[in-house]
């Protein structure tokens, strides 16, 4: 299976850096590389752009993110995003009706404080595309892969649930 | 969703006794309770059988999971298997042509020690089961979920690799 | 033996808030409470006050410090406390002449990132006060224990540094 | 301060083999090396030798850290041991009345699986040794340094007390 991973940033990859004494969104790969180590049937094509908290992105960053995904050849697609507008921008992706099958990811806490939260959310992603599924746009988080419309973040709870 | 988990036991779920100076098959299921406290959407049954280290495994032992997977009511199996004899135990279920999805996933390094390749696998499962799937028996391991019969451990690399 | 423990705060406690998407100084022992669960052999006072990163603290938080340590009726005392400004606190206690073995630890980063530093700037603290030391200030810190006057951060590299 | 570590292997230096399915005493110095890289004021010599699960040491592997220890220059030595035989290694050397201040230290569980017991004893063992301690031979375990003789492994708790 041959998958292009997009990383926009977001707390999924931010580490901690002992000099300045805060967490940051590195433009790296360094968080996702562990997970992917021990996926020895995958082809994977790695594109690292924006590299922000979600907080922070601009219209000119979705639009970077578009892009990258209309110039991604393999039709499986997994984008790591920032929690706080992942439904902004997974709800302009599906505007824009790509004929792939794109899974947009994150966690609630950095990869480098708890890898079992961030390594589901991807490892999801990665299950549901080894499925015969249809072109579309979802979230993977949080014990289920969905259209991207129907799963939205709880901000008291800190968790994505499924909008009934 | 609903989900039923099997924990038959196997290296997934290992955990080292400091008194006995070795590692154990609890008959417990700490490994994944970590992995499952994230999985906000998804409503799961544990059954909990057999405990053992896969190469200790009995003909009866494996007619025990067999028993389980029937007598579950869920559409929606994921078994939690030792890495060395789950090519027969997966076999012997898809034998019985249950009308239900069925994976199989486990570890080549204990949740205990290495939280990110165990549940890698298992999540890979469970996004795999969010996928509008087809009955049958499957494995979901280090990256992809196929047909059991497909996936084969490499014993000298340590590694689950797709059959050619 | 018996040490107590004053818990300031700092870097050495933070952990991360999913909600708010940031680093906390919370006013808990759970980073400490790791550490000392092996410590079979020691009775353990903990008092915790002040709880804040040390860049925040006020010279009423110092005096509240001073307070707790005089108020100790162990011998021996190690204090959690921010790096930043762990050369301020240390100081003033020096100055008060309190005829105890008083340890300044914290780390560089927090104990729920990297469980390695922090341990082995508390343990270094605990190993020192096994010997038979004099009544002083120390600080112990990046494999030393040293008169607090002879330790400064090296803020560029992150390092606490033997002055010469 | 300059310090040699003897690492004879045990419990401590501990990793899991995936290909074996199972723990070995490594003959590198992984486990020591996660600890050491904080320590920014000692500069340390590594010796390697024997690596060993301790109840498989022979007598010549004795006479062999014997060896090590009479060979070092430093008066600082920390011994990296198992468990389960340290009292005798360290009887055996506080028999040579070795002019140095001599340190056993270990671990009841791997480095590789709980990073805070390894670390702890082996940083109290450097932080004692930055005490103006006499020579003699110590261990260093579970919140205490204190003569070889006076600490014994509890077989039942899996527990270094103090013998009364």
């Amino acid at each position: 299976m041959k998958v292009t991973i997009i990383n926009t940033g977001g707390t999924f990859n931010k580490r901690y850096n002992p000099i300045k004494g805060q967490l940051e969104v590195p433009a790296d790969n360094i968080a996702l590389e562990k997970i992917i180590a021990s996926c020895f049937n995958v082809d994977f094509e790695i594109k690292t752009v924006v590299s922000k908290d979600s907080l922070d992105m601009t219209d000119s960053d979705r639009e970077e993110i578009c892009e990258a995904v209309k110039n991604t050849k393999n039709e499986n697609i997994i984008i790591i995003h920032g929690t706080d507008t992942v439904h902004l921008t997974s709800a302009l992706i599906k505007e824009q009706k790509i004929e792939k099958k794109i899974v947009f990811t994150g966690a609630m806490v950095p990869m480098s404080i708890d890898e079992v939260e961030a390594t589901m959310n991807f490892s999801q992603a990665l299950g549901f595309l080894n499925a015969d599924v249809k072109n579309g746009t979802y979230i993977s988080m949080h014990g289920v892969v969905v259209d991207c419309s129907k799963l939205v973040k709880d901000r008291q709870k800190g968790q994505f649930l499924i909008k009934e």
